[in-house]
């Protein structure tokens, strides 16, 4: 049964290849060797085949020979020889992709491996281990990018004429736009810290100095790279520019994880020195600081100042590496011109109850952000209120953004389209990297509800906590799910003029007895821009999957009633509204924590069942995923807000 | 330009489709309204279409209605019924694919994060979290998967007629057969448990009496699962099954993950120990020992023999959840029927020099084990030889290693086969958990070198630490590299016979001159078993990539010569017993770790450098990753070295 299945399927394709001359030319045939296939009995065919010939590589040509002369030589001494020829050339010829892949990983994952065995020994306050050697570390390392960039923004400036592919899908406009603010914040940081190293310049190590300026140099040139060459599609010196994108992704991501660090540590400094105050006690206070005194008079200034700059630092680097991913992801692909368009433009109207409620959020959490801060550094009372207004203030914006988000899910079930897809490693990693970072903070929220469940004291705010955790982790579950849904959704021109009547799929197979004027339509359907999907779909029933195409609007009859029509609009606005809301409360709930009010660590109830190790362990680890959770979700969800 | 591609790529797909008549039969076209494409006009195409209209679900069938009818109705509160009957049927219709990844995706690692948070209250022996909920938690999932697996199974054997699809690449006899003695190992644990329990059942809670024996049914249940239905990729109930799949994809890796931490509390307690009676002291062991006497005399025989078994029970767990997250992946997936055939038969021809190495380095490794942990326990000065003794013997091990994996990829090198790219979920995990894994170990071995570098003490093994390190670090980036090369190799029963000849590609273009005697060979290749790789090609050249097949060895005219014959076998023969030799030495160095072999607690330089608690900390997470990846090695090798 499977050899006639096979049989039928390989002489409807060898029907195809013969049957089309342009798909001839292309074929290439496994021919069988030199000897039993002599030349001369087919002159016409040998010429034939010589101009395509030449385009090949050394290696079939190396390979022709080598069956022409296997007959006349056949002492051991020569073949040997012949097989380490052979190997040389196959050693200079170009690395497999998969092993290139790998090795270049691998190289980016023991980088950031030793960055991350630094920060340990660092975290330790280990003697062996200062903080001049993590910097040194990472200054080689941003050296190593500058140059590699400089090397690759010489080698494309000089091949100007040849024109490079791009993805578009890589990235927008919006988001290089958001990344450049976010650089020129980094930069005044490194301002900041070249003041701080010049008012200590007696008694501090010269890294601390160069350190700031090599990273304001690679600053400039990252924010440079990626506005002009961050879509490309590389397909020259294709394994060594693997290494250099990904030497960029894992520089960036230990950059990211050393602003994490700083990050961390300083908000539990000010946290131990919170307890202290309150007569907690027993917990030891390393400082940092210089052992002379400042020359100038702004050191406090600048040393306080810059973290308040660490949040843009970080949500920078961790950016910008996932966009080089994306970018190392793409070497040596072929992009499908077909899907390789974007067609978008953003259009605002009907926009009103989303961004006036995303608003009122955002102004009532920068209030709530003014009085938690003062409020929590005051008396045991204050604090137990600051925190209870932080719970309730939680559990009204979840679960308003949890019934927005499942509304939107709602009208995507009500109006059925077909997912787009097209192989896009951009939206791959979005997906990913939604997912990936929410399990901090479902860890986190799991652990407070474990809390409370087994509390022992019960302050006022316990109940509320729990609310708040499952909020969390339900608000996280269908925002993920809409985000995703949405970002699948095949986005079409013809869906945006009339989603409800296109979008329906209806499916007819067509047998053999294929009629006369079907026969038209069918043709016709294949003059028209829609034939991609046409053509996808063949391809899909090949592979047994069956995904439908929405029509070309000209083809639809328009319906009598204009109710039909304006519909679809409506579930547009309604969903464009959704996601700027979402985009405005996912701002707010980054601004929370990421200015300092992280109830985790001051409620007393994990740390009561964990431990306080244990416990600020896990923050570290929870807190920066889910900043970046929220930062990824705005990325998203206003990539989603534009393609609706 | 493009359009001209276009038009002629879509002319090529139009004649395949008008050529091929079974092609046509399964063709779905996207049609016009039922209102502009009346069927009275064309009663013999609605005949033909009718058998396989019957075979679609109702959507297809609604929405046709609703055309019909948009043109009698017209008033607004009949749409709105419309609307919400279409988003009844809309819902009740299966749930998106994508979705129902992500949500079941969600759910489990939910399930694995309220796990790790009891784990973690567990760890700081909170008050309020008990052993007995963790357990009583894990019983209950337990209990859910036993329910869904026979539910499954009552299915599958009540549509026994209809043939479930088969993913023969998803698992082989022998992993199966090695669970299954895993399996049996962890069932004598739970026999332990249970006579545990039965000696302090006086005052111990009855989930440590359930827990055993739920665990027990659990594992036959499943080992009975893994024979039978592993395999089966899933075309019905998707969501559900989805869901069920995950679940228990979870509940192993909680089971696994409860293993890692008793093995590593064991193992960290017997640790302190020892320190405290060398003198270190001022370490708090905390005893977990019932409070009443065992009424049995096997107690203690029962609790000390539990951590023997520990690590193959561990082994256990993880190996299932992998094979169960492949059957996960595989839901809906349409098998490529070419492509899955698996045409293995282990040959053991020739094989001498690696199994010997091999058999040598285990029995080493056997003898090592035993002195070190003899010796380690003894005084400084014997502890500081067995730790010596154990680098010295893990640097030639690791060095005999590197060279293997080294010239098993130089042979690569030199016998050029394209990359088999077909789809397959199960190898790429296999490749994601492979570098995943080695992470633990990397992350371990440069805290180590850190560690060495920056050491004030020179203990003996100080040098012979960081030789050993970066040999680790070394070994494992080349083995990842030689296993994930043998994995894509396109593997094939030509390539068995003679890759020197068959592998060597050499590329012919045919052009439209195509003359008779060629054309002759091209069809005679149609009927070989090989044709799946034409169509390949032809589908490849398509996307602009190219891969070259082999010639099949009936084709290939024998030469006269016979040493190019030889050749080919030679390299087969020293990959093979690479690849043993490899096998025998991960199995070495996954003993070693598992009985307690862990040098990295014991030599005292990390734990300066990191402090003990961050130090204990990173052993915990690295070393059962790295038997992890030690075990999965031992298996890919053995695929390895049955498809060479």
């Amino acid at each position: 049964m499977y050899t006639q299945q096979y049989g039928q399927s390989f002489r409807k394709h060898l029907r195809a290849i013969l049957l089309s001359t342009r798909y001839v030319t292309r074929v290439r045939l496994v021919a069988p060797p030199a000897r039993c296939f002599d030349s001369s009995h087919f002159p016409g065919l040998w010429r034939a085949m010589s101009p395509t010939m030449v385009e090949h590589n050394s290696l079939d040509i190396m390979c022709l020979n080598k069956y022409c002369n296997s007959s006349s030589s056949s002492s051991s001494s020569e073949n040997d020889k012949k097989i380490w020829t052979k190997l040389k050339l196959n050693l200079a010829e170009d690395y497999p992709r998969k092993n290139a892949e790998i090795l270049s990983g691998q190289y980016g994952t023991n980088v950031l491996m030793i960055g991350a065995a630094l920060m340990l020994a660092l975290a330790h306050h280990s003697p062996s281990v200062k903080e001049d050697h993590l910097l040194s570390f990472i200054t080689s390392l941003m050296i190593l990018q500058l140059v590699w960039m400089l090397w690759y923004m010489l080698v494309r400036s000089r091949h100007r004429n040849t024109r490079t592919e791009k993805d578009v899908h890589a990235t927008t406009c919006w988001i290089r736009g958001g990344l450049t603010l976010l650089a020129l914040l980094s930069m005044i940081m490194d301002v900041f810290r070249i003041g701080y190293y010049v008012g200590y310049q007696s008694c501090v190590s010269a890294v601390l100095g160069v350190y700031p300026v090599i990273h304001a140099s690679h600053t400039i040139a990252q924010v440079h790279f990626l506005w002009f060459h961050i879509k490309d599609v590389i397909k020259s010196f294709e394994t060594f520019e693997r290494f250099g994108v990904i030497h960029a992704v894992f520089t960036n991501l230990l950059l990211w994880s050393n602003g994490v660090m700083s990050e961390a540590e300083h908000f539990l400094n000010n946290h131990k020195r919170r307890l202290s105050a309150l007569g907690y006690g027993n917990l030891t206070i390393v400082h940092t600081e210089p052992l002379c005194n400042c020359t100038t008079s702004t050191c406090a200034m600048f040393s306080s100042s810059l973290y308040y700059l660490y949040p843009f630092n970080i949500e920078y680097h961790i950016f910008v590496s996932a966009m080089l991913f994306v970018m190392w992801k793409n070497i040596g692909r072929t992009i499908d011109l077909s899907s390789n368009q974007k067609r978008l433009a953003t259009k605002t109207q009907g926009l009103t109850l989303g961004p006036i409620l995303g608003l009122v959020a955002l102004a009532s959490t920068i209030g709530i952000l003014v009085v938690y801060i003062t409020h929590v550094e005051g008396s045991v009372q204050t604090r137990r209120s600051a925190i209870s207004m932080f719970y309730i203030y939680g559990i009204v914006m979840l679960v308003f953004m949890c019934s927005a988000c499942a509304s939107g899910l709602l009208i995507y079930r009500a109006d059925h389209i077909p997912p787009d897809t097209s192989k896009n490693p951009s939206r791959q990693l979005d997906t990913e990297l939604l997912f990936g970072s929410s399990i901090g903070s479902w860890f986190m929220s799991w652990c407070s509800i474990i809390a409370v469940l087994g509390a022992s004291s019960s302050p006022p705010y316990r109940w509320t906590n729990l609310t708040y955790s499952l909020l969390v982790v339900l608000e996280k579950c269908i925002q993920n799910l809409f985000i995703i849904e949405s970002l699948y959704r095949r986005q079409d021109d013809a869906g945006r003029g009339d989603p409800e009547l296109v979008a329906s799929p209806e499916i007819f197979s067509v047998t053999s007895s294929l009629s006369k004027p079907y026969n038209g339509i069918f043709t016709r359907a294949y003059d028209t821009p829609d034939r991609a999907c046409v053509a996808m779909e063949t391809e899909q029933q090949e592979s047994g999957q069956v995904y439908k195409c929405p029509r070309k609007p000209s083809e639809v009859p328009v319906p009598f009633g204009t109710q039909v029509v304006n519909t679809p609009n409506i579930k547009r606005q309604i969903l464009k509204n959704i996601s700027v809301f979402l985009i405005m409360c996912n701002i707010s709930l980054w601004i929370l924590p990421a200015f300092g009010c992280r109830p985790q660590y001051e409620n007393g109830l994990e740390q009561e069942a964990f431990g306080f190790s244990i416990w600020t362990t896990t923050l570290n680890f929870a807190v920066p995923l889910n900043l970046f959770y929220r930062m990824h979700s705005v990325a998203s969800l206003f990539e989603v807000f534009r393609r609706i």
